[in-house]
């Protein structure tokens, strides 16, 4: 089925990489992975009314479904080369084709991705996207690195996203003149891949992971790649003013620990380089909250509180 | 969404490969691309009720997804080395999962596959599967190399999976005592990508596709992409005795023109290397038959008969 989406988003994109020997439009691309460089893979799929609400901008999901895979390359430390997409949308819709091609692009141009591939075909609507980038041997951020005694970091603030989604959903009455309403809505739906924050971390942090499915979640994923625990001080969770002035602290501190969709990185850095890491992240802009640390064990406690509320992080919405 | 999938394919497909440095588990695989080969890589989905009868076993589901993804490697004259699978499925089936898994991880294993990534997601039943796969500098087969006086083969049978799918709809009672319906919907089911054949033919081969969409279709694909057109005699092409035998020779020539889900390769060889290409496809017994010439125009047309029916190959048929 023709939905010109590649198309439109290969026009949007017009930049070259030197490394794409043969791009869009044969049975496969041809691409050369520099010299000395590794290759860091994943994809991810969003489902219409799962992993965005049914109501979301085409533009957003288009921009969403390339932010939630470059999250993943930004986790590892790894620069952004290459992407896939596929596309299955129940009929032919221009409009939708554009959005989608449109917010797909802005993020591609942000980073210097280049669509070398893609496959579109009629069916319930969804995207997966597969995203390819380059880390030099030997400096990937893994989740499987803390030590004991590392410090635990987030960037920017947590539960945003979550607070946005409740807006989307109505569980809250969303004010489009408000502008918090509308900073929330926007993390949910416009995610900022933390791409240069995890280059930067190479050579400070010691694990590293992105919040996709929550702050409680992820770090489970990391104390148990790393065989430890990890001791959260929940009163130091960085929050955003429009998600206290929206859902008062109480509801915002809940909303970081189990929301997800953030796409913050949450890493761990031995004390004697954290100072090198906070001028090197303070050189991208980029605001690092202390969190916690690792400690022996496993799993992820409230310090002072005992171990933490076991809830999933991330309940995908109703269709 | 847990469906163990990954984990399901990785335990059947335990096998090293020194070039996957890290596999499933974390936010990206990393991957290492042998000295002098470029890397070629491919996305295909496959959607219930668009790609395969919804009475499709799920080890056959598991089987196709890779297999179509293979095949566009074999088109290029590369090497298979990884695979990133996307599944969404609507809810939790372990029996509906290991079929997947089984069907996917036995195709995988034929061809030295390592499943390095992957996402499982709740909704709609599709699985899109990317691929990647090594071929050195220069040697990669496209669609764009056929030169005028080139001949055109096709290797094994046409129209068996489009006879197949005729079955599976029903629109011939599917007789499972009868070998040559067993025959054509296992062709339908399983297709066998090309691999051997697409790396043998590199060196001989001016252009490559592979019969995706229908002989017509992926042909004119490929006088586009070369700018030249091709004359294809009817009378030469490769039936099967199933699909002979249960649809008549006339009917069996016509699905073999416009079915879609073969899966053969499609290429041009220059007269001199003819000999030496056939030998070369001889040693991986693989039969190939020459079904027409590169001429000079556009488009793809019928020996003696004109312009080739404009049909679409593959309607994909209703859900």
């Amino acid at each position: 089925m023709e939905f010109r989406l590649i198309d439109r988003i290969r026009e949007r994109t017009a930049q070259l990489r030197e490394d794409v020997r043969l791009g869009i439009g044969d049975d496969a691309a041809l691409l050369t992975v520099p010299l000395g460089q590794e290759l860091a893979v994943a994809i991810d799929t969003l489902v219409g009314g799962v992993h965005f609400p049914h109501d979301t901008a085409p533009a957003d999901i288009g921009w969403k479904a390339l932010a939630v895979n470059l999250s993943d390359l930004a986790a590892m430390g790894a620069a952004p080369a290459w992407a896939l997409l596929a596309l299955t949308l129940p009929q032919v819709d221009p409009a939708r084709v554009d959005g989608l091609a449109e917010g797909f692009a802005q993020l591609a141009r942000e980073y210097g991705v280049a669509l070398v591939g893609g496959d579109t075909t009629r069916g319930p609507f969804c995207l997966s996207v597969a995203v390819h980038g380059f880390v030099p041997p030997g400096q990937a951020l893994t989740r499987a690195g803390a030590c004991v005694g590392d410090a635990v970091f987030v960037t920017g603030t947590l539960g945003d996203a979550a607070g946005g989604l409740r807006l989307a959903l109505g569980e809250r009455p969303f004010d489009p003149a408000d502008e918090a309403h509308r900073m929330l809505r926007a993390r949910l739906d416009r995610p900022i891949p933390r791409v240069r924050a995890g280059l930067a971390l190479r050579g400070f942090a010691n694990a590293c992971i992105d919040v996709s499915d929550g702050l409680l979640a992820d770090l489970g994923h990391l104390c148990a790649a790393s065989g430890v625990g990890v001791e959260i001080d929940a009163d130091a969770l960085p929050l955003s003013p429009a998600s206290c002035t929206v859902f008062g602290e109480g509801p915002a501190r809940e909303l970081a620990l189990a929301g997800g969709d953030d796409y913050e990185l949450c890493f761990t850095v031995p004390p004697a380089r954290i100072a090198a890491m906070q001028a090197a992240l303070d050189g991208q802009g980029c605001r690092v909250t202390r969190i916690g640390r690792v400690v022996e064990g496993q799993g992820v406690s409230l310090a002072g509180g005992g171990p933490a509320p076991q809830r999933r992080g991330w309940d995908h919405f109703p269709g």
